[in-house]
């Protein structure tokens, strides 16, 4: 028996009658398309996107996929070719440095079992939303996963064999490299062979990306045959028979042997938790009680198809379409919803975990959902207020439970502002606001990269966080070396921008005096600008020392990380990130033309990388110059060079959904500022973009006269009124209503004037 | 069966013999008597002391005692005429402020079960080293308790009845109050009964007075007699019959029913583990694998009389070898080895945890296990170096493996230059030199309260820790508010000094740059002196501003907590908080007159508290002045009026055995000042003390003529030679020795010259 779902449009119709009938969602206003079947999960898996092809719901916890070999895949797969070693049931996906998660690997194995060898090559592989299945070459064994929230389901289809064995490895997981400081190392494990259904155990690990703390996955395997024959293994060594393996610091697990006839199946839940194995039994009981595996790949379609259709795309070319949705798919992936399974404190707040990393996120990510999903962003908030409110700071990324790594500013006062400033509800926002004031006030200490902002004394006393070379005592700290001075200019120009997102809610709260206070900050910014020229431009972002001297010898493209001036960026890029005071920048730059002139060169010369999110909001500088038809042009070449429906159609990491989120906004046409209310106009790609919003209302733009050539905006109108300006607000789209694009094969002045607002227009 | 080994004599004398014959100690040199029957568990109990009175073995990890009604007692018990609720696992002896542990509480219930109110008046109890127990009025049970290191043995004698319960409540803890900071949590529990003899399960609890992330305690409960009847509960309701409660945040419990014939026994052993339940049930194997409650019984005594014959002293009256013996027992509950039940790495390295706090504990507890448990102090170290290599600070406090609540200074300083100075081997000093550089030199930022030094970025610019009134913005954070100048009086008296302990090791590893600048910071003691006179005196620590300026009305006596000046103390005692300089302090005072006459001040007008540790070495600054003959005046004075054999017999909190070992040293006839190789002769209250060494060496003090008036050293010598200074080194300790003293009724003027070292002796 072969069961595929990929690009079959006859049973995708049988899905969507089936989702009329059972489900119950409703047809009248609800556009409700098997859009799943334009998703697929490969995009973005290789050449860096490091996307998850696994099986998930949107925000699953579990996230059920290959692991393969070589070791040092982020998400833990590689393409065909590669060999592949098993299924663990947590993921990230899209993420770079270190790797994350790998836990509770199940391996079919047929014949003897050897430890050190039970990889195998893969036959074929398929992939949809929720589902994945292989064929391993190896062993003859086809393997089919799907999910629900917090459970695993496995199908392996076994040869003829006495020696068909299914292993639960509780020891394996991702990025075990000792020497290496972003590593995960092994904490951990035990196993029970309850009974010959059932075999539950947990694995402890900690570190990772965001050197975390060790967390602990429970896990409860069920399995729907009884097993004829059974063992355990410790420490790579096989006991036949035993039962158990009592967690004394070793990796362990366990495994059932089948005789299975030619073509038998072999189905098991593995049921997860953070909480316990008594919880992650129950999680199967609750999701997943019986054992109709197809049931449960039509359910976790069912849950992709209800958030993908809040976006429906008319006429979109099968490539775009294609993109777009496994766009917004990766886009939905994560956070990871672990409400119910906080092992840390007790709360009725909802719990997220994996934000991997805001840095990323904030830009374009949680605006998607805060328009397409709104209840769920509210949510998302609420889970980081409440991390604040139980450990003393907002994360700014956080993975298995612990915060760690923060990559440039605080950038949760961004998600704090834009919920603010679009109106999400039922946020407390008086101590969302102090969490903001506790990022800009209190320093975080010891561990610089991992909670509120670094060098935040200097921050707010010079202005500015200095670049002087560290005091160079050599001290092998765990977690690595304090730096106080790194990221130095990565961290003055986000806090700036975070400033003004605490501004613009000491603003709406009333707070004058505050507001004053951090709209002055706000300007911080242009503390580190200095006459540099380069190429034409002048005025460039340039470490500076405690004694406000400068290093104008510092290279304007030099990239870095960590341990640097800029994190993953340069000097290029990060002049032009000023979200907030945009009227200044293009002063500073000497005005306009000259702006206009500069953005020119940052692109004709290659500098820009879409790839990299402190560059997001570039393309779409032009339009506070009043050249939106130059955004245009930029964002359709970057798709056009950036963005293919194949495995390595992802440049750069996906950054947990952040290269397609910013891909779905730019297609549509428009794009947030973050922590403003302000979407940016890009122009449409397709003919009719339909947002169905959760209070019932849609929001429609349509493209009159679209086409190859015609891709500029000549007028627009807004709910039948004209709309001269490149920009408008969210209540536009959260009332309903629709917003008319006619299109040319040529630039006007639409877009020209009423330029989108700045900091200084307050 | 009345099981009963207090006071008993013979008894003793059998165990003694057993001790020879089967334990296989050596006769020939080693003291081996039965002194746990000078131990009354019960010294210390009420008015303050705190200090726990159930079963554990030294440095033991259950520590299994009675939890009484109503709430609020730091150890779990109340005397009698309490009520008693039941007998729970995790307790920690001698300490103040918020509740910690208190977890797994078992508790026979006959006849129908009340949760809510189960408890039971005291007939009778009893306690012995690793052993407790009591008669439960209201159900006519007798109970006792014995415990291994892990694991806890609880033995019920019932009456007749077919309602005979054993009630297992995983979610019970000490300290539950929501509204108070310092509060424990509740994080959530599980149960389940496996089967008519097993239970098992955990709680998971967070704070508590380190304020800790949440700690799991697991549990395997094996019962010796199978259950007629079972059920467990939820949320204060009973489910007859069913068998497990998962954890979605609810407390849970289970009990067996039994029908009991009048007198019939039934036995337990409850597996306790940070790890996992498969480890807690691994402990009952590995420790306790058969029922023999008085074998257990046995063993437990024989752990204490191994570590309690370390010091055997001659010639006491029976109420000072009580008090005595009972400050040893009390010393050596804590920390908890908690070696190999680490849940957040894996290390080869020693685990301890409850260190309770090292602010008081560095003064003279740790100075005590280094001479007579020297490898026990060494895996201590490396234990606090374990944590540093892990978590980036050595801790002050920890507790339920978190780190929490720095009092004063970084500490762990200090117990790495003691541990130094006197040679124990086996330490890594390039890292431990590293962990104190880090203290010194990376301020802690965000938890001030938690790691490192706070106010350190003004402390290293300023030369103390200014303060002036915080920005009072009001936040409710939680940790409570970050409060950077607290606490500053304290904070720059114990930096001064515990930068003295950083030179002393940089001293020694040859870092003489580092030594020559630690040396210097060592002074800043001096930056807070102002010269105010009192009764006197002249010369005090007050607050200090940022700008230089003073608050010369500060009350000397003002007494302070978290949020104030000084750390539970005031500024005469803190103003003669110098250890390390004394010479200094001596002539800031005006010469060695006006500080005697300024300390005869100090103890006249009782302003000395002997249960603050801050002022533990105040009575031995006589001899800094060729006073020791004062000393000995004060110090007998103060055992005379605060140390007493009796349940109230300890002033204020144990504070983990500090106030014990305050007492040990000083009725031996000497004191350590920690950190320097230096004790302080006091002189001695027993006509002989012998020191069995862990080398096998032995060193002796004797103390001819000794009598209720010859109180006086009028000579010494040290293995035959004379002595004529009122101090030693610790190798005089450790190569063994005698050291003789001849006793008269009048001071002499031996001592007075040849003063110990101070600072600016080097």
């Amino acid at each position: 028996m072969n069961y595929s779902l990929i690009n079959n449009q006859k049973k995708a119709f049988f899905i969507l009658l089936f989702a009329f009938f059972f489900v119950g969602i409703k047809a009248q206003k609800v556009i409700d398309k098997d859009l799943s079947q334009f998703v697929d999960p490969f995009i973005g898996t290789q050449k860096g996107g490091n996307t998850f092809p696994g099986a998930a719901l949107p925000f699953g916890m579990v996230k059920l996929g290959p692991d393969c070999l070589p070791p040092g895949s982020n998400m833990g797969y590689l393409p065909i070719g590669n060999s592949l070693r098993g299924f663990s049931h947590l993921h990230v996906s899209g993420a770079g440095g270190g790797m994350k998660y790998g836990n509770v690997l199940v391996a079919p194995v047929v014949g003897d079992i050897n430890l050190n060898d039970f990889n195998s090559a893969r036959t074929y592989e398929k992939a949809s939303p929720g589902y994945y299945a292989a064929g391993l070459k190896r062993y003859g064994v086809d393997a089919e996963l799907t999910v629900s929230h917090s459970v695993g389901m496995h199908k392996y289809k076994f040869p003829e064999s006495n020696k068909s064995n299914i292993l639960i490895d509780a020891g394996s997981f991702l990025g075990e490299t000792p020497s290496y400081f972003e590593a995960q190392f092994f904490v951990g494990s035990e196993i029970e062979i309850v009974n010959d259904t059932l075999i539950e155990g947990y694995t402890r690990v900690r570190g990772g990306w965001n050197m975390g703390d060790a967390y602990t996955v429970y896990f409860s395997v069920a399995f729907d045959t009884p097993a004829s024959n059974y063992g355990i293994w410790k420490d790579n060594i096989l006991y036949p028979v035993e039962k158990n393996s009592v967690d004394n610091g070793n990796k362990c697990g366990a495994y059932f042997t089948y005789n299975t006839a030619k073509g038998q199946e072999v189905s098991l839940k593995v049921g997860i938790s953070f909480i316990s194995i008594g919880k992650a039994r129950e999680n199967i009981i609750t999701e997943i009680p019986g054992w109709n595996f197809k049931e449960v790949v039509q359910n976790a379609r069912n849950s992709w198809n209800k958030v993908l259709n809040t976006i429906y795309i008319d006429g979109a070319t099968a490539e775009q379409n294609k993109i777009f949705y496994s766009a917004l798919y990766h886009a939905l992936l994560q956070p990871s919803d672990r409400t119910g399974e906080n092992p840390r404190w007790l709360s009725k707040e909802p719990y997220y975990d994996d934000f991997y990393a805001i840095w990323d996120t904030y830009r374009a990510t949680h605006p998607l959902i805060t328009i397409i999903l709104p209840s769920r962003q509210r949510d998302i908030v609420r889970s980081i207020l409440d991390i604040y409110k139980n450990e003393g700071y907002m994360p700014d990324a956080r993975s298995g439970n612990y915060t760690g790594r923060t990559q440039g500013g605080s950038n949760t006062d961004m998600i704090v502002a834009d919920a603010f400033v679009k109106g999400l509800t039922g946020i407390d926002y008086l101590l969302a606001y102090e969490a903001m004031i506790k990022n800009a006030e209190v320093p975080p200490g010891g561990n610089e990269q991992a909670y509120g902002r670094g060098g935040l004394l200097e921050y707010n006393s010079l202005g500015y966080v200095p670049f002087d070379k560290p005091n160079d005592r050599k001290m092998t700290f765990y977690p690595p070396a304090y730096r106080l001075f790194e990221r130095a200019g990565s961290r003055t120009m986000e806090y700036a921008a975070n400033d003004f997102a605490i501004a613009t809610v000491a603003k709406g709260l009333g707070k004058t005096d505050d507001y004053l206070k951090y709209r002055t900050r706000a300007k911080n910014w242009s503390n580190l600008w200095y006459p540099k020229k380069s190429h034409g431009a002048k005025g460039f972002i340039l470490p500076r020392r405690k004694d406000g001297t400068w290093d104008d010898s510092y290279d304007l493209l030099r990239a870095g990380s960590w341990g640097n001036f800029f994190y993953e960026s340069n000097s290029w890029e990060y002049s032009l990130y000023v979200p907030h005071d945009m009227k200044s920048l293009i002063d500073s730059c000497g005005g306009r033309d000259a702006f206009i002139s500069r953005l020119d060169t940052f692109f004709n010369r290659n500098y820009y990388g879409v790839a990299n999110e402190p560059g997001f909001l570039t393309p779409c500088l032009y339009i506070y110059a009043g050249r939106p038809d130059k955004t245009n042009d930029r964002v359709r070449a970057i798709i056009r060079k950036y963005y293919k429906a194949t495995p390595d159609g992802i440049t750069g990491n996906d950054d947990s959904g952040s290269m397609s989120s910013w891909y779905i906004f730019n297609t549509i046409g428009f794009f947030p500022n973050a922590g403003q209310d302000v979407y940016l106009i890009t122009a449409p790609h397709f003919k009719k973009t339909t947002f169905t919003l959760e209070n019932g209302q849609q929001f429609i733009i349509t493209a009159e006269n679209l086409s190859e050539k015609n891709t500029y905006i000549t007028s627009a109108s807004l709910n039948g009124k004209p709309l001269d300006q490149a920009w408008f607000k969210h209540e536009d789209i959260q009332n309903g209503g629709q917003l008319n694009f006619v299109m040319g094969n040529k630039p006007t002045d639409w877009g020209t004037k009423n330029l989108p607002p700045s900091m200084s227009d307050q």
